[in-house]
């Protein structure tokens, strides 16, 4: 299939089920790093749509979360009353390196990444190997529960720890996989939301962007700022704290980046990630996370808002997680230089 | 020159002479049909800036109207206070074939699409290959007086009647040419905008996809169906009639567009559009128009916008146009089927 094909099925999906008549689709936005041009109206065009506004939204792997914030913002500004947003991607997509660091001399490729701010918390915090290889052995645990994920098959704590070594500490079992992908999202206004059965809504909304260049991302290589002031920013708007946060969608990429998430969201202490990774109070990543369900680069930021979505209006099937009312949704892209976080409730 | 270096020129500008510090953009949206990845945040690298939300917005020619769309969106909902819109291209970018149309048997190349709706409305309104003709006249003497364009030289209309024969009756210099190009602009709340001199203000948006199949994009070849869709829209928000336009940008891709935009926005009565390009009452694209100014596809809506807030504000030197209070940008995506309307005041 192409990556326009893909895109396709999860919105023929919502336009069978979501209760909306393809007339009544304001925008259609596309989130992939594919290099199809016109991909947004290509879409349309396959699902006999005919939107008003028509894009694509493209920032590596936060490509989704930036397509759900346009979306959120068409409508919130009263341009559209609804909007259609879809990610999708192949596998063998352009996402998957991180070319511009050839200028500067630094690293390609995302694991070598990880590995400098691994080493870095392992040797501030005293994170241990197994804490981060338990981060994978959760998530795998959670994608056997989900028929869309990548990885169904539960993976132990050895087998994680005994797979191949990609760059110290991370071994295989810890990274995440480029896959073909698509998840869609349809946003409707507060408005026409009500009028259905367990609407949930878009609370707060939080980005930054950070420098691009390793160099200067951070000056602490523990911690992911853009994803500090994402958050904060996303939980003042939603007026909520982060104690009332209940279920969360968290950038696994890497297992380092959710002990990480744990810190800069503020589930665990800054230093106390690695411990966090065995709590149960708060439930992360019930689809099975990036690393259980594979890493369709544009699709993946709508795909951790429609399991937030889902859940929370408890339709999430065989993993419905009990008394959820707030979400959240924690999306990096690009060595943690860009992050957007997403609060929603019912 | 990489897009990435000509998108930058233009901010570079901005920021110098806006008026605001790389500490307040909030948001940087990179309107490009270029490949390169991450290039929003690339760019905001470059700049020097750490914005809140970076992305590429890319919907082929109309790409930049879609970013400008978004960007207000963006700060009508309350997201952002400032956002700037960058718009660049390499004259050798992705832009320049409709490639979608080959899986339906139909045309690559924009020139054969423009000479079917040349053709059809030579026969049904006897418009004439002289009236097409005068367009590239008209809009390449304003060119001359413009030192951002990229032709420079008045032609006469024996020069176009007697250029080679692209696909009949379009001429050579009849057809926009893809070229290398940057643009950008600046968008502020209302509140932050009534504290400078000369605000512009965008007063209507309207936006409208049709069918992406030449077969199905209008039951008339004479029309842009998407362009009065788009164009009713933006004026029912701004409160405007099309009497009270002063100054347009209209998407002269090929000079048969111009004459069919005059009929589609509503200057003159459909059918009509032949006899109108003499007119002197409404000033049709004074920078040169895309004929006079090149297509640097991404950023030739940003472009537009650019001229009709520089116009507005009385900042555009020697083609300042006297008494214009609204201004028009109408800004077409492959063969017409997407459009975008924007309409704007002082």
């Amino acid at each position: 299939m192409s990556v326009l094909e893909l895109a396709c099925e999860p919105c023929v999906e919502i336009l069978k089920e979501g209760g909306i008549s393809t007339k009544e689709i304001d925008a259609v936005l596309f989130s992939s790093c594919a290099t199809d041009q016109y991909s947004s109206a290509i879409i349309s065009e396959m699902l006999g749509i005919h939107p008003k506004i028509v894009h694509r939204v493209d920032n590596l792997c936060n490509s989704g979360t930036n397509a759900i914030t346009s979306a959120f913002a068409m409508i919130a500004s009263g341009l559209c009353d609804t909007a259609l947003v879809v990610g999708a991607e192949k596998g063998k997509g352009p996402g998957n390196r991180l070319l511009w660091d050839i200028t500067r001399g630094s690293f390609m490729l995302p694991p070598q990444w990880a590995a400098i701010f691994a080493k870095a918390h392992m040797r501030k915090y005293g994170t241990t190997e197994e804490q981060m290889a338990m981060v994978s052995v959760k998530n795998r645990k959670n994608a056997a529960r989900n028929s869309q994920a990548l990885f169904r098959k539960e993976v132990g704590l050895q087998d994680v720890m005994n797979s191949r070594k990609i760059a110290y500490p991370i071994k295989l079992l810890e990274c995440s996989a480029p896959c073909d992908g698509a998840s869609a999202v349809l946003l409707l206004s507060e408005q026409r939301a009500r009028r259905l059965d367990n609407p949930v809504f878009i609370k707060g909304i939080g980005h930054q962007t950070n420098s691009a260049s390793l160099a200067k991302a951070t000056s602490e290589l523990t911690r992911i700022d853009a994803a500090r002031s994402a958050t904060s920013r996303a939980l003042e708007m939603s007026q909520l704290k982060i104690s009332q946060i209940d279920i969360a969608e968290l950038h696994d990429a890497f297992t380092i980046l959710e002990i990480i998430a744990y810190e800069d969201i503020g589930f665990a202490k800054t230093g106390e990630g690695g411990k966090f990774v065995n709590q149960e109070q708060i439930i992360i990543n019930p689809r099975g996370g990036i690393i259980g369900c594979g890493h369709p680069v544009g699709a993946t930021g709508v795909a951790q808002v429609a399991e937030i979505a889902s859940q929370l209006a408890g339709k999430a099937g065989m993993r419905q997680v009990r008394h959820c009312a707030n979400g959240l949704v924690h999306n990096l892209a690009a060595a943690g230089s860009s992050a957007s976080v997403i609060v929603m409730g019912v």
